[in-house]
């Protein structure tokens, strides 16, 4: 293969200690951050990619446009408070908010298995687009690809979303400094339980659905309020944890957060004690931290308190320059402990 | 599941016809275009979607942008000429060409295989960045999923690509006039003859490697000539065939084109026998179809044969309004033929 010249021995992923691909490299910790430093950005060298954002910002003639990408795999494709097709749409709409984009237009590419029922398809076709006009964006190009029977599982779904840009502000990691205040927009855990207990056929005595939801309308408020916002990222794959853990360490700040303050529901608590989880690692559809300068976060904390999708927002705590890149949590009862990203995740395919 | 009320029982496909997917259904003939007019145009509502563009045009202040998407999923990864990872470049690069669009930026997802060799992995990644410099373009953001072993087929990209117009023209089947010349770029077959030589472990006496290319160089020159470009489509899946029949049917208009002045080259011919194959439906991926004015076709002509990606284009034939969305072609002997899609394709998993 002459194109492959550039094969590079010297990556700082050891082949001989991972010679073949594991489910962890896709488990948001920090295996799949090891795969992404040594493999991805060793040979996509550009200035974008470097942000680890969730969205790249390109500059079009006088436009500030935002570009996101996510696949969807999860497992099962339907699930208490949504499916595969309303995933698609809002993780990637939630990815372009997080930059504070407001969507424009999304591509899907569809990855089928031979034999799939077209009745799934069709259903989750229509999820999409019930989940697009509830964001209010447009899927405006497509493909689909066939693979044989054994060799996928069932739909794989890819969408990549356009967003505008229409604020001054650089809404990344490495804008979060010393002294800013961290909202979380609501209770953490919920997803993953819910995809757990089909996958398990577990019952618990209350439901507990995602929280799978759009999160353009709600940034958008915080944005349109001239609230200062340094930073936001939705806690999908590896949680609340992992999130923490990789923007202190891409701000090179310490994150200090207080256990007490972080909501998690019951139900989803007792859940977690059951199947031996850590909710701080659990992953989210439609929940976010945001890193707003400190003056701000009682304006900021009455904007979330009025959208039904923030209305349990929380300060959970703070950032300071003592010890860049760590996260340590005040735990209930009192004790300091230090948060950490896990090497792989506790569910995969959970997106 | 509350967002699936939409769930339309009255799709033109019907699924007592169809109750399962078929490979067919991604292959590029009659079923894949059933399927996307039967599911996704009627749950997808929006002008840019049902325009049956390789690229959707949006307007953004007061650019043009393009986006389009493209699964890979080609078995095998490896092959002459190219790559699962080159190709995923050059196919979306081609797409934004198709529509007059300049390449700025791709997004790529990986779905990765659990137990895929991390130096196969390496490798493609690789390949994707020499492919994206000699296209020109940077590879922005990126997601990675992995799924268990048995459920995936080592590597499947999506890249969606962002691309800006410059010029006034709609490239695209409803610009498609009477009179309009058709030049195809050049000899047709070779990537799917590749593809399927190294699948089947056959030996030619020639090497017939994939046409794999990426053609925005080609194209931007053919604009910047200001030659009147009515619609231009790239011949993958489906082939030349295929396309020019969505063309005719899109463009309401008849196509007749000779088949004499269509260039294939002796060994893919003969491989084309021998497999039974018509070389007329095999996909190629370098290779691509344009519409111009007639009175432009020999200044069109001019610049293909300057650049090395379009040096054996010939004009293959005309448009006319005789009947509309058919496509005839006068036969090597002097006969007439009609020329329609497949059902399905020859080759699955061709990209």
């Amino acid at each position: 293969m002459s194109e492959n010249k550039e094969f590079n021995p010297s990556c700082p992923i050891s082949i001989s200690d991972y010679p073949n691909v594991l489910l962890a490299h896709g488990s948001g910790g920090t295996l799949m951050n090891q795969l992404i430093d040594g493999v991805f950005k060793i040979a996509f060298k550009n200035k974008e990619l470097h942000k680890s954002h969730d969205a790249a910002v390109l500059n079009i003639d006088s436009s500030k446009i935002a570009i996101t990408t996510d696949s969807y795999v999860v497992d099962p494709l339907f699930f208490p408070g949504g499916d595969i097709g309303s995933m698609a749409i809002y993780g990637t709409i939630n990815d372009l908010a997080m930059s504070g984009a407001m969507p424009i237009a999304l591509s899907v590419g569809f990855i089928l298995e031979e034999g799939l029922e077209m009745e799934k398809l069709i259903k989750v076709v229509n999820s999409m687009q019930v989940a697009a006009n509830k964001a209010g964006v447009d899927i405006v190009t497509g493909d689909t690809k066939v693979v044989d029977r054994g060799k996928g599982d069932g739909i794989f779904i890819n969408t990549t979303g356009i967003g505008l840009i229409k604020h001054n502000m650089s809404i990344e990691p490495s804008s979060v400094v010393d002294g800013d205040a961290i909202i979380i927009s609501g209770d953490i855990g919920r997803h993953g339980i819910a995809i757990m207990a089909v996958r398990e056929g577990l019952e618990f005595s209350t439901f507990i659905e995602s929280d799978s939801a759009p999160l353009n309308g709600l940034v958008s408020k915080l944005i349109d309020s001239k609230i200062e916002i340094h930073c936001m990222r939705d806690l999908t794959r590896g949680g609340l944890a992992s999130a923490l853990v990789e923007i202190a360490k891409t701000s090179n700040s310490q994150i200090t957060i207080d256990e007490n303050n972080i909501p998690v529901r019951e139900d989803v608590r007792g859940a977690c004690e059951i199947l031996g989880f850590d909710p701080m690692y659990v992953a989210n559809e439609g929940r976010f931290i945001a890193f707003v300068k400190r003056d701000d976060v009682n304006k900021a904390l009455n904007i979330f308190h009025s959208d039904e999708l923030g209305k349990d927002a929380k300060c959970i705590g703070y950032v300071s320059a003592d010890k860049p890149g760590s996260v340590t949590m005040r735990s209930c009862i009192g004790t300091m402990r230090v948060v950490d990203m896990l090497s792989g995740e506790q569910l995969p395919r959970i997106c």
